[in-house]
């Protein structure tokens, strides 16, 4: 399947995949949030190609999610920031630290989030910033949005009623 | 690379990517989620190849997202159902779908969670389940856990030192 049905389908998840990319670029975003900015910076942490690690951060630049900036004139050399949009994925992030820590790491966390204040572990929840309540069914419900077209509204339709008959 | 290299990276994210494998997995996640369970069913939403489709569902059965389960005997016919650690993915989930929305929606979100006792919308965000403080720096802090090497610790005391750098 072309990548670009990825981005015309009327889903925020397949939207925000085709945007990121690949791993790689998931795994250079961890890196940007770990204060790297230096293409030598993420080759090494990264061990990727340097070709493949160019077209990855071109790709994030296009995307909005980081931004080039030269930091020296002569020689001409960049480096990367996040943008406010390139911020905003730390959530997804998040949640995959604790799903990996959960899962995959029988011999326990290597790394874990812990509170600055009293060093006690976090436990990442993804709850609704204003009830405060964990976002998940039935509490929560996956709805038409205002600019969902006729075949999202049937599906969402179909869907409810899938989950519905599972629950009975 | 191969793909071996990231599952050997002490990183719980690196780790949970290798494990779902690749955007088709976590579209087959999505519609497991909601309520799919059948070949032509993940199918016919993802107008994917057969041979891929069939390719992403053993691994996710392999990896233990998802569980096999034949619901016919003449003819044998099988559906796909989430597991616990399957089922425990939906916050990575739910992470992108705020994502998406609040980057890749130009036009208005298509699908949304809202709350089903008061339709209003959820905001989804990232908080510790004890303090339920947003989990990001510098108010929590990665660290080394019990399982972390040598080179793990390294990297986290650099990546300390990095972002107090940016900060000062």
């Amino acid at each position: 399947m072309p990548r670009t049905r990825f981005r015309a389908m009327d889903c925020p998840i397949a939207r925000s995949l085709d945007r990121v990319g690949e791993w790689w670029s998931i795994l250079i975003l961890r890196d940007a949030f770990a204060g790297m900015t230096k293409f030598d910076e993420f080759e090494t942490s990264l061990g990727i190609a340097p070709n493949m690690l160019t077209r990855r951060l071109q790709a994030l630049v296009k995307e909005g999610l980081l931004a080039r900036r030269r930091y020296s004139a002569r020689p001409p050399r960049y480096e990367y920031l996040l943008t406010p949009t390139g911020r905003d994925f730390r959530p997804v992030l998040t949640a995959l630290i604790g799903f990996g820590n959960r899962h995959y790491a029988p011999e326990g966390a290597s790394v874990l989030y812990v509170d600055a204040a009293t060093g006690a572990p976090a436990d990442p929840v993804v709850v609704d910033r204003v009830s405060g309540r964990v976002v998940a069914e039935p509490e929560f419900q996956l709805v038409a949005g205002p600019a969902a077209t006729a075949s999202t509204r049937a599906r969402l339709v179909a869907r409810a009623a899938r989950l519905l008959g599972q629950r009975a």
